[in-house]
């Protein structure tokens, strides 16, 4: 299915995926379940209605689609999409987050400016208010720089606030950062922030499942949030009122088992009502990046909220030589770096490394553990 | 055991109880245990060696009762609390603290300026650091001050910083207090808090387990610190900084099950690092006196914390009034200023005195019910 395809056959292939969102009564649920049972929504095209009803697709949404006849819109919006250099990864695509796809509800497909890669799987969402205090927006510069050394992709919103610190802090420690928009790609919101999202996708995306033209609709945000929390393995509230959007955003991060973190402030705050309100609900206090990073590190016995099955990673030469040194056992850090030869300072950030790719497990007295997975694949 | 005592019946009394605080090995769990099987002092000096040992008393320890010889020390000091007007409360006294009966090593006796009345068994500790920010001591004062109108004793360990916050809102918004010392009560540390010290009794009391004299050695800082807490349904750090004093009194609330509460801060700020430790360890988040009202109120389902066996409350008018409406269905709050005429505003005031009182519980739908013992009571 994910061959290099020319710019026509984009055309073509992208021209089924759009038909099929506009089909009354297919939503994301039904696109998914469609696409479990024929695979491409050209294939869903050409199906009877009787092969769509046996497949548990409601009669009336089946008639729907044998009887669309909207191709004229999906041409326009193929037009726009081609003169924007807009691009859609569908759940076809091979870049398509693999986050997302534990969703119930995913976008089938997103419009995308730069380019999403394989490391941004280990992404956290640093959202919040958009008045944030001086606090609020250093801490969301930290945090950002602070987890973006350590290889994290840093997903926001694009908004004011605490989103465009987060943002621009990840820019400027040289990480990757995604912004989910609740608008089309053409249309930025708010305007003043048009140069932070001509950046953003020289260092990762910007991207939204609305088509272009939509206007940033008060509706479309939560929408837009459940993508925010969907695309990371866990979500920081650093500033919000209570019932802010953030919150939204946490919500959602535990309805789909993600991690849900919030920075404390000054109880005298109305903007710190959100996090605390959080951390009583069981959401974990961030005082730094080691808060985070220790719950996103999987470990032998999976936190509650890591994300099933860790896709194919790609070892470092350096991590592959410490691997080398690694059996049954818990092995001590000492050891590596004499086994290995590469000094104190590199063995860590390699382990470190490796941690955050779910490779090793730090154990108490500074001991690693090969992850089952791998220790599994040495054995055999 | 307790009937009205003449000067010179009380002093023989206190003179047995600091003898056996003197005997070599008689800490306060030996303390403890002597009581339980000899119930006076007095009667631990009459017995043999060997009923001393039968009972359980280690031989040698026993021996250093049965061959006690420091009278002259003991009525030096009893001479000292005569002149000074202390008062020893001990643990045959009605007024000892019954939230400290519950300590595995309780203090046999306490040194006491002032006085300790029932209403003081629903008592908060409000502790933190000695170099507080405007915000912690801003904090101290608000919460004290909010507790106080509930009718909730204050405590704490009249140090600099929060502690005097705490003793000082108490005493401004007319409600009790009581402060624990690390030495004997006729040495004030700091010794600018001499005016404070003076004015807690009016308004409660000053404490310590220490014979008069005894210098503010840090050495008897922990031990004041259990005091502190055992007086205590709870204990609230609002400043602290890692691995301080306000951290070991969170420690023995733990021990004591006691609720342990934390005020969040700034993530920039040293003194909230204590603070953040406890509420990622599991402390009760405090935003406000509710998060400490809503943990200590006895419910149907008594809290983790919650300690064993309320004594007996006495009733005020209204609230027999109010009792008096409850069968063993949850009542309505509008049935019940229906019925007793008592206007919305007085009959939610006696039923939050009746609930911080174990006697009412509030259900969802402001409908209030008799807690248990109350409703066995009405039945039988």
């Amino acid at each position: 299915m994910e061959e290099r395809r020319t710019e026509t056959e984009e055309s073509a292939w992208w021209r089924y995926w759009l038909a099929l969102r506009l089909v009354r009564g297919v939503g994301n649920v039904t696109y998914r379940e469609l696409l479990e049972q024929f695979a491409t929504p050209q294939a869903v095209f050409a199906a009877s209605a009787s092969a769509l009803t046996a497949a548990g697709i409601h009669a009336e949404v089946a008639r729907a689609i044998t009887t669309f006849d909207q191709w004229h819109a999906v041409d326009t919006e193929l037009k726009k999409i081609t003169r924007t250099g807009v691009r859609l990864v569908t759940r076809a695509d091979q870049d398509y987050p693999v986050n997302l796809t534990h969703l119930h509800d995913p976008p089938p497909f997103l419009y995308l400016r730069g380019a999403l890669v394989p490391e941004d799987r280990v992404a956290i969402a640093i959202v919040g208010s958009r008045f944030a205090s001086a606090y609020g927006k250093g801490m969301a510069r930290d945090l950002a720089h602070g987890l973006v050394e350590r290889g994290v992709t840093i997903v926001s919103g694009l908004a004011r606030g605490i989103d465009a610190e987060a943002h621009r802090a990840a820019l400027a420690a040289g990480g990757r950062t995604l912004a989910v928009l609740g608008s089309g790609l053409d249309i930025i919101y708010p305007s003043e922030h048009r140069a932070l999202a001509a950046e953003i996708p020289t260092q990762g995306a910007v991207l939204s499942e609305f088509a272009l033209g939509s206007k940033p609709d008060a509706v479309h945000f939560p929408y837009r949030n459940r993508v925010i929390s969907g695309l990371t393995l866990g979500t920081v509230v650093v500033e919000a009122a209570e019932n802010s959007g953030s919150l939204i955003t946490a919500r959602f991060a535990l309805e789909q088992n993600r991690e849900v973190f919030a920075v404390p402030g000054p109880v005298t705050s109305m903007r710190s009502r959100g996090p605390h309100r959080l951390i009583k609900e069981g959401a974990k206090l961030v005082e730094g990046i080691d808060d985070i990073v220790n719950e996103i590190v999987p470990t032998g016995a999976p936190a509650r909220s890591a994300p099933p099955a860790v896709p194919a990673v790609t070892l470092e030469p350096h991590e592959t030589l410490l691997v080398g040194f690694f059996g049954s056992e818990p092995v001590h850090v000492d050891a590596l770096i004499g086994k290995s030869g590469l000094g104190a300072a590199r063995v860590l950030e390699v382990l470190l490394a490796m941690e955050l790719k779910g490779i090793v497990t730090q154990l108490p007295g500074t001991h690693f553990a090969l992850a089952h997975e791998w220790a599994d694949n040495k054995r055999s």
